[in-house]
């Protein structure tokens, strides 16, 4: 394979070995690009993080490309463990797009940027020629106060503790390729797009180091999380199918399209690890909140496997493995 | 106007009107998006800054993208007085773009970031479909730390400070010109492109709030930045031609290419706005440094004009108004 292929953006497999491969080999080893990274400055510690957006459409039901930069990053952030603080903005724009368009980006921006209680203190804006990019490219790059008290890290999850769901998947994944495929369901489906920073930081006021891990499944989805925490805690995790929260509509929409729900792309979710005997309150909290409705339990870290899997009990009883999407199964997604 | 032009991309008027018109009209007042942003926390300043590399070609005589990626971002950080410290990466990747191209991009990144002495800690990588992208697009956003006494604002700039040049200009703009139209100069030109973080931070510790002012002269050349500060100042400032050092091959491909050379971009090379009584000091130190050898006193900040004005001494004496370059003149030069 001498060729980048839409695959190695996936956040599958296939990402995680371009990553191993090539992006890192030639940084200072260790050489680790997180999420979020924390950095310590002067005892504060701060949560700094950076996603490019290329979605496609650039409007899609629930949402558009400005909202997701805005809010993706402050997921990130929150994921990590901090409140987000400032946000940079920085353009791809190609030559021809509407000016209108990014006025709505833009207004989306602004409005998202209020609503998640940060500010775009730094930006960049360049143009590439027609038929260099598609319409618009945004990175956002953040940075978060890492709260006081907040342990996060796959080191620190134990056989028993509990893995809670924020919400219902599938959502955005579904949205964008329904919008795609110019399919139109009678429930329409719409992306669940939205700052979870709130919520996820509210755990860890509330719960500290009980919360031991935190990420948001996007691209690669619920599989992709479930995935990562398994391997690299080298444990089993154990995981119901009927906890999963999905929307009738979103399964029905997944099944027409083929789409295997697990590895389908959610904005505006989280999956936190919990410690077994906090689950309860950390379950009540997430459903007094408005984006932590749907929030269920979905399953537990088992004994240590040899090199770490999922293992999920079907809606008939049945058990399988779950793995990590191998490619590309929704190009631009986000 | 209702589309972009690849001229909003050029760092001139073009790009401030988009940026005031249409970019800042819906973020929070009172918006602004500075190079790099200074952030407060817990008594710990810290600058933030982010920008977007889209150069074409990626591989140029003196450095690639990825070098200008690491670099960029530095030299940002330090124009705010900061030394820069941790860096983001994030790659759009074009599909079918050869990994050996990435690979040899990210020696380069590694070895920029060596060289300049900041961690790359957070990523992200996206791919997009062929013909959605020109190869490779990166940003990376970076993270420095204020030095102690630093105090950088066109506020601060009064009558009689002197302006700064540490080096030659044209280089970067020249060399990936020339690489473009696939001409070639009996001496060959190549980018200047390079962290100054080092010198402009030594500037700063040895002289502190005397350097009143830093910008590092990219798209729109000197000209944008000197008609930054005399917009923002609402002074006249003053050059004389014959103080501004350009490399003979670097003076005669601008010829040939009719390009302006006060209005090309550079990539190693920084203006400071200097208290008149430090200016002899700031040169000393420039000039024991390996990229301010060529430093050299410009010109002087005069008294106040109505709306700001930057006039030069040309080489045969005469005067003539120095104007930010409009649109672009040279897409994709960083």
């Amino acid at each position: 394979m001498d060729k980048i292929q839409l695959a190695h953006g996936g956040g599958g497999k296939l990402t995680d070995e371009l990553i191993d491969q090539v992006i890192l080999k030639y940084l200072p080893r260790p050489a680790v690009l997180l999420d979020s990274a924390i950095l310590e400055t002067d005892g504060t510690a701060i949560a700094f993080t950076t996603d490019s957006y290329v979605v496609s459409p650039i409007f899609f039901p629930g949402g558009d490309v400005g909202k997701m930069a805005v809010f993706g990053t402050c997921n990130d952030l929150a994921m990590a463990g901090a409140v987000p603080v400032s946000l940079s903005l920085a353009l791809i724009i190609e030559e021809g797009f509407e000016i209108e368009k990014l006025e709505r980006i833009m207004q989306s921006v602004g409005l998202a940027a209020k609503e998640a209680e940060v500010t775009i203190v730094t930006g960049d804006t360049k143009v590439v020629a027609y038929g260099q990019a598609d319409g618009i490219y945004i990175n956002t790059a953040g940075i978060g106060r890492v709260i006081s008290g907040a342990d996060i890290g796959f080191n620190r999850i134990e056989e028993g503790d509990k893995i809670l769901l924020s919400g219902t998947i599938g959502d955005h994944g579904l949205a964008i390729m329904a919008k795609r495929e110019g399919l139109s369901f009678s429930t329409p489906i719409v992306s669940d797009v939205a700052s979870v920073a709130g919520l996820a930081n509210e755990l860890i006021r509330k719960l500290g180091g009980k919360v031991k891990f935190l990420r948001d499944p996007t691209r690669a989805g619920l599989a992709g999380v479930l995935v990562d925490i398994a391997s690299n805690t080298r444990r089993e995790i154990f995981i119901q199918e009927r906890a999963i929260p999905v929307k009738p509509g979103v399964k029905a929409g997944a099944e027409v399209l083929g789409f295997e729900v697990l590895d389908v792309a959610n904005e505006g979710k989280f999956v936190a690890v919990v410690k077994d005997d906090a689950i309860e309150e950390a379950l009540e909290i997430c459903r007094k909140h408005p984006l932590g409705k749907a929030a269920s339990v979905i399953g537990t870290v088992h004994q240590t496997s040899s090199s770490g899997r999922v293992v999920m009990e079907t809606l008939i009883g049945g058990k399988r493995i779950v793995q990590k999407p191998y490619g590309e199964q929704l190009p631009r997604i986000c």
